[in-house]
């Protein structure tokens, strides 16, 4: 059996993988991509794919990881310097917001999981829980300061989040008299100052409950 | 080549079949889900099924219609004897809210609907357009009347369905520790709360852009 040619492992291939499966898992849903699908895309044989992915399910799991690590470091990237409880909850929002748009393919696989039974039997989290710990230090930071009241911090990630990732997944969805582009700037800040409205109206003290 | 026993176009085998094609669709997505695998769950033969929907897909979009269909009655009943806008808006949201509480498996479809790309390329909203027409007629009443500021509806839509959609489908997805039953009165009551706060912040008229 003649062995493929030596591939380094090299980082920007790896990379390059994980990109184009992001797409096709994205597109197709873990059950209908294949692992030639994604060999296609990137020029490359399966068994090239193998070399750096032993199986499909490993293949979404490193894309996966990849989408919870990259929107990690870039709510980690804006929050560095932000002091109040106000700020530092808008700049996740805003990180979260920017990110899917930037990157709808992830928003199509953060969707699915959602409307996946159980798409990780073990652990539903084992690569989200870093983004919902964040928000919720942000929640109980600014309730410790009684500059928010208490709410359930799920319900919290279920409106700011549901809300982000059907702004960007039913751009099409909706008909296309109401089709729109999540990434142009007027649609895109008028959406913005709606999810802070929404922060707010969820997160701020009242005088009595309404 | 034998013909299946005459069977009868009873709307009750229809409807059950309907039923256990929306648990097997939420479950399986489409593209993994089979007749075989709803006839099994009704307990009839594959062809059994062909004589009440001729594919897979005429089954799909029976479970989408029935839907949708459903979810526009719940709403019609709650809105029949409503007259001012905000009553007609919380009546809007509450039937959807109620609607996929009671029904997570159409909740679940509705999710995967707006994860996939295109799941109806001619058409997206074939379905779902008297959905959209109703909210949409409820927020142009509330401007009309000067109750409601004018945002875009697409955008009260994504928040709103969005929000509802994540909290049925994300009840056991955000990990055991953050684990809630949607149905549960307490939750579902603060849910409800915090969406009706959601609606006011996204309608109600401000003294300036905040």
């Amino acid at each position: 059996m003649a062995r493929p040619a030596k591939l380094a492992r090299s980082k920007p291939t790896r990379q390059l993988i994980l990109n184009a499966a992001e797409t096709i898992f994205a597109e197709l849903g873990f059950s209908t991509a294949r692992l030639e699908d994604v060999a296609q895309a990137v020029g490359l044989k399966r068994s090239s794919i193998v070399h750096y992915f032993k199986s499909k399910q490993d293949l979404y799991d490193a894309v996966e990881a990849d989408i919870f690590a990259a929107l990690e470091a870039e709510t980690r990237s804006r929050t560095a310097t932000t002091a109040d409880a106000w700020g530092l909850l808008f700049q996740v929002v805003d990180s979260w917001l920017d990110f899917m748009v930037a990157r709808p393919a992830a928003a199509r696989i953060t969707q699915r999981i959602s409307a996946d039974i159980a798409p990780r039997l073990s652990n539903p989290v084992e690569f989200s829980e870093s983004t919902l710990v964040t928000i919720e230090a942000a929640l109980r930071e600014g309730q410790a300061s009684g500059e928010f009241r208490t709410v359930r911090s799920s319900h919290v990630v279920n409106i700011l989040g549901g809300s982000i990732l059907h702004y960007v997944c039913n751009a099409r969805e909706l008909g296309t008299d109401r089709a729109y582009r999540p990434n142009d700037p007027v649609e895109l800040e008028a959406f913005r100052s709606l999810l802070h409205e929404t922060a707010r109206a969820l997160l701020e003290v009242r005088e009595q409950a309404g």
